[in-house]
């Protein structure tokens, strides 16, 4: 790609001037279409050190209303960020519904540094880039518009812009160690840059080269690109994505209806047992947080199934400042205004945390699709794009654990009246618990499309029968031990 | 306080087990009327080292649903804290209304660290704990019940269970060099300690001495306060809380109708005076960055005065990477069930940037005020918090600009009439912008008092004369430079 490209041919100046002008006011009124149709813009600037990235940014916004867009240079990751998957810094940092972002340096330079320092393995280098693919995919998939930019120099043009700012007192800092490693071994950088481009060429978020040596015709050229992507998402918007087939091994699951509720414990058989694996799961959290190996635990269930006693029961066992339950309610206008695995990533755990979700990201295939609140499109694309975030976390290093809470409609009938009638549970009960009673036979079909298309061997559904609270709970606690120590024997062996 | 203090006489093991029964119990009860009650409750665990903070915390959470609270340990700031002023990382972690936020460590640390480091200086000591106070003040005002405890153990106790935790290999990585030291010096520490909670022992906001050598009877103790500060707190709901005075020196400052609006400039000079004042700016943002210096500029004035081209035109003359531009609109849900400042305080700037708001925190004076969206009691008390958050904000190092941008009745009515006809302006207007031209002169007297009422030498209004557009931005653009020379100027002789 970017070894064999020819550049395109330079107009005249007047020209350059004319069509400059021309392509900043499509850009002005271009800003408020995207505003008005609600389409989220991801702009991200890759390419040399010293081509004139962030120059470059600043030109472009100029035209645009300051209220419509953020800037974001994330060439260092925070603290926090170490802490989460690769993909956290750049998921948290998706533009709203409407709202432009431009990153100045983005995943590419992450991940073809970190092929280029020795940091990341081949095998870890391939897995960021099906990552890359991956997210890129789903972003372009719910409506985003995303544009990736590669800025242009050549060798020689680099050594002298580098030289020219290693001159001057008050430039001299914006010089990097990695820039001038990067100049060194430019034909290396050349080709991991023209090899990561190959593979990440999407036809929905494409490469666009930008013949960088001169800003206006720089600008000229970006400003052409983008206003041409606004003016063909505009034309695009509606239209149905394909939905991708599912790529990952399924485990086989029951169907609601055919799992048995009769399990039961009695008393002292709770008692004991819980007091028991408490005292494990206690220890092995100190383990976990030593490896910082972080956990996720995802609980779904119909209402008044015991989500919350059985999530009472793990928590207790772990250290209170290695856990935060997320309690998960309808999404604000924030969180709605993007897309819709956003707000859990930016939940997510430091790595040696755990993070337990009361409710998690399935309300996209169950109460959003049967409220209607997506389209048909949109879920049924959401197994897949679960999946796949599912396995970022996996292959992040986290455990994953997920549990359906099952009960039978009778003894649903028996809580929910018991709640109305105590005064101290009462807050727990609501007229939309009602409702969604009502919809029990809907749920159900949800559900086990759910279970079976998402049943994957790195975050396997596990069902907790219980009717019987105490043995849900005991068994919910034997599950998530067992799927840590199976991953601390794992870390060990490796 | 510390020094004097009377242990509480420790009841017989038979009391304490029945009482924490009780008490137990009572939590459980009280969360909820926690959460019927919106209270937000802020639960900070202070102490020794190995006092047992961490272990006291995970045993009163037993007693809780884990949706109605939170736990953080803050021992550590990260990057993206250090860069803030100090307080970002508590205020940031209020709870919100109806849950509880327990802190495991929270300033105290901080400052009687600092102090004892000798990171802090004296006068930096004296001032943090000032601002300890006022912060902890907006909070009870606010109705926050804060409750702050202090874990104590002897000088040998601590001693004797340092030694424990480091002779086992799965324990001794908790131990700290700072809890060596502190053990160490335990002497000079406890005259630390005392001084700052004697400071720091505000009647809404008080300090609660536990014997921490028992784990059961710590328990007993903080239940049994925390109860009761439910109690109380549920008691006092809805009290109006006094207003306290201005103690910031004001300056005088003109009414609108005082403000005289012929003031204009030609197109040429316009253009010249922007050109010129631009780069400046621009030449300016690059030594703001390099000394850390950050920028806070507010815009607040009538609808279609202006504020968007203004902010433009500064914006423009900035490094794109190094600044934000924040819109502020109605609060959403999660903003709501906070204190007023809050989502200010997590939208500041890092040190070195800059961030404009579109829209401020006056809001609470102008709009809540005149639309009863908060209580008469809260929006007077409002003008006091937001002296006193410009004061930290000035404290931590950044210049605030505060702009009113002024325009008359007439000229609305034009610039309205004109969006009206004007396609791709028409999302500028809507029809909340006619409701509130209605309010003219409610508004009128809300800004005046608001003028006059923060019009402090640390964060000055400026009134910036718009119904000539050009005018307003060059003199806004003439402001900022001056208030970042003076500062810059200021930084260079210290």
């Amino acid at each position: 790609m970017l070894k064999d490209w020819n550049k395109p041919e330079r107009p005249s100046d007047d020209e350059i001037d004319t069509r400059l002008k021309i392509a900043r006011e499509n850009l002005t009124r271009n800003q408020i279409k995207v505003k008005e149709g609600k389409i989220p813009v991801f702009v991200i600037f890759e390419g040399w050190g010293a081509a004139g990235k962030g120059s470059l940014v600043g030109r472009i916004i100029k035209n645009m209303d300051p209220r419509f867009f953020n800037v974001e240079s994330v060439k260092y990751s925070t603290d926090e960020e170490k802490r989460r998957p690769f993909l956290y810094k750049y998921f948290t940092r998706i533009p709203e519904q409407g709202e432009f972002a431009f990153l100045d340096g983005g995943w590419m330079r992450d991940i073809v540094g970190g092929k280029m320092s020795g940091e990341l393995s081949d095998k870890e280098y391939r897995k960021r880039v099906d990552s890359t693919k991956r997210f890129e995919r789903t972003l372009a998939d719910n409506g985003y518009l995303v544009m990736k930019f590669f800025f242009q120099i050549d060798k020689h043009e680099q050594k002298k812009r580098l030289e020219t700012l290693l001159e001057d007192d008050t430039t001299n800092w914006r010089v990097s160690k990695h820039d001038l490693k990067q100049n060194k071994k430019y034909d290396e950088y050349l080709e991991a840059f023209d090899s990561f481009m190959y593979d990440t060429n999407l036809s929905n978020a494409p490469w666009y080269m930008i013949d960088a040596k001169e800003r206006k015709w720089a600008e000229l050229q970006i400003l052409d690109i983008i206003n041409q992507g606004i003016e063909t998402a505009l034309l695009n918007q509606g239209h149905a994505v394909p939905i991708l087939q599912n790529t990952f091994a399924l485990k086989k699951i029951p169907k609601l209806s055919e799992v048995s509720l009769d399990k039961k414990l009695t008393d002292e058989e709770y008692k004991e047992e819980l007091d028991k694996l408490q005292k494990k799961l206690g220890r092995l959290h100190n383990e976990l947080y030593q490896k910082r190996i972080p956990v996720i635990i995802g609980y779904e269930g119909w209402d008044a199934a015991g989500k919350g006693g059985n999530i009472k029961r793990i928590a207790e066992a772990l250290d209170a400042r290695g856990y935060v339950v997320n309690p998960i309610a309808s999404p604000e206008p924030h969180e709605k205004a993007r897309h819709f695995l956003w707000r859990f990533w930016t939940r997510l755990p430091k790595s040696g945390h755990v993070a337990i979700f009361d409710r998690t990201w399935y309300g996209r295939v169950m109460v959003e699709r049967l409220e209607g609140f997506c389209s048909e499109n949109d879920w049924q694309r959401a197994y897949n794009e679960i999946n796949e975030f599912e396995k970022e976390l996996h292959d992040w290093g986290a455990v994953v654990i997920k549990f359906w809470v099952q009960i039978d409609k009778d003894t649903q009938l028996e809580r929910f009246t018991l709640r109305q009638n105590t005064p101290e549970k009462r807050w727990k009960i609501t007229d939309e618990d009602w409702r969604n009673r009502d919809k029990w036979d809907d749920y159900e079909t949800a559900v086990d499309e759910m279970l079976e298309k998402t049943n994957t061997s790195f975050a396997p559904w596990h069902i907790l029968e219980s009717n019987d609270k105490k043995y849900a709970r005991i068994k919910a606690l034997k599950i998530v031990i067992k799927a840590i120590e199976d991953k601390l024997e794992q870390v060990e062996k490796n």
